[in-house]
């Protein structure tokens, strides 16, 4: 039995994804709403289709890379994908969303007689591209069963939390308070540091090889002290993630001072035009506020 | 011609620095306002004297670790070992402290006739213990010339920042903006997760092997998933640091959002009697919001 294979969301997550999963031998239908993602996806060997219901006719497996939980539904059920989709199929849904809404794609996916793995990743298009991701799955046992040749391909850890979509997404969230502090923290550090006379490049050493260090701050910092650093992932997708930080706290009933801080100076920096930049321009709010660009000093 | 050296302030740190000096075969007179912090000195090799003046009587060289810049004054120029000193010695400030309190410090031990070597560290009693500690150091180049085989006993990297008392405090307390942040952040992370239905050590397995990682995470969460855990540095310490942090964003003029909502949480902890506890029991500021402990999720 043949098992047949699509990718809707062929973004700076998405095609590093779809080229791990192809090279471990599985092939790939796929659809972007970007013409240009599409053809990009078509060189690295793909079968691109110009709709998200045509990618996936007679598919057994499919994995959803998209933005936002909406544009999730609307691939699936908006468009019909799901109808179009072989029976009892898979849809592994990649792409950070609210728990809330897990759960209730979830529940749309099964009353269409298919099975849902929520499976957000983290490791940014690095890990995308490298096949190196962190998955934070949950799904019942018989969809894993198909599903992991696919994760496997794209990650270096798969971990399995739980029977049911929704946890997966807890655990992808409840991470991405401490990214998206830790972002913010360091364009805060990098601000107090360069007014106060630090050399920047020289704040970035010992940091990183001292107590305060994190792993966004050695990832994002270099690009901090760049004028017009390329993007891997843009301020907007930390609007939305944090958001869905707060929002899980709301819903959980937590009280979240510090994350709530750090989504003020994010939502700043997206309000002063940065939304498509790189997430490292979150230093531009801060900037803003002391009179300096951290990358002249 | 023999150096002669002492050790101000032999607490948690000082201990360690101070026996990872005399295993480099220098000997060294003692100071602690505890007397079991003397006896342990004496018993590691040192000579303790019982009070700070007799100590420092004909030294050319004294480390200072005690915990505030006050403490350190008192010592210095309250107890007068400032005169006790041999003339044109090196005073070596290893306490994290305001950066305009070293500089003011660094004055009137200049006019004395000393030299000061502004010198906090990074890396916790762990690091004290195995002399790996990063020193952020900033003075004049004769006092480092005589200093460094002290410094070199103690500390994997020293980082010369500068001529004058002043550059390495404003290094440190910069850099404890991001390890205070990232305390508080651990602990608003596990509060959510825990909440939101997270397996408290599966979570910190996940973020410690992810991007949401942090050296202060992977350090003091395990510490959080414990009752009672034995404390290394106190959440006094950190009202201490933090409050530095703020201190030094108003005297620079740099808006700190995110430190000032961490501030607010670490003082939470101190305020509910967690002061003297390990700075880990921040949490516990968390717990009495949530309803629930960390540890026994």
């Amino acid at each position: 039995m043949t098992t047949t294979t699509a990718f809707i969301g062929l973004g700076k997550m998405g095609q590093g994804m779809a080229r791990n999963i192809m090279q471990a031998g599985i092939p790939l239908n796929g659809f972007d709403v970007s013409e240009a993602a599409r053809s990009q996806f078509a060189e690295a060997g793909g079968t691109a289709f110009g709709s998200a219901q045509e990618a996936v006719i007679g598919c057994d497996i499919v994995l959803v890379m998209v933005q936002t939980a909406a544009q999730a539904r609307q691939a699936l059920v908006g468009e019909n994908a799901l109808s179009a989709l072989n029976p009892g199929a898979v849809v592994i849904l990649c792409s950070t969303v609210a728990p809330s809404d897990a759960r209730a794609l979830g529940g749309d996916i099964e009353a269409a007689g298919h099975m849902m793995i929520d499976a957000p990743v983290s490791g940014g298009q690095v890990g995308a591209d490298a096949g190196t991701l962190t998955v934070m799955a949950s799904g019942p046992p018989a969809a894993f069963d198909r599903a992991m040749p696919c994760l496997d391909a794209v990650a270096r850890a798969v971990h399995r939390l739980g029977d049911n979509p929704g946890m997966g997404a807890t655990y992808k969230v409840v991470h991405q308070l401490a990214s998206g502090i830790h972002l913010v923290a360091a364009a805060e550090l990098m601000a107090l540091g360069v007014k106060a006379g630090c050399d920047a490049a020289k704040l970035h050493e010992i940091v990183t090889t001292s107590s305060g260090n994190s792993w966004m701050f050695s990832d994002r910092v270099p690009r901090m002290m760049e004028a017009d650093p390329s993007s891997t992932s843009n301020v907007d997708i930390f609007v939305k993630d944090i958001g869905l930080v707060l929002q899980t706290g709301r819903e959980a009933g937590v009280p979240l001072p510090v994350a709530a801080a750090a989504q003020q100076m994010i939502q700043a920096a997206a309000s002063l035009g940065h939304g498509g930049d790189d997430d490292s321009c979150v230093v531009r709010a801060y900037e803003a506020l002391i009179g300096m660009k951290v990358h002249e000093s």
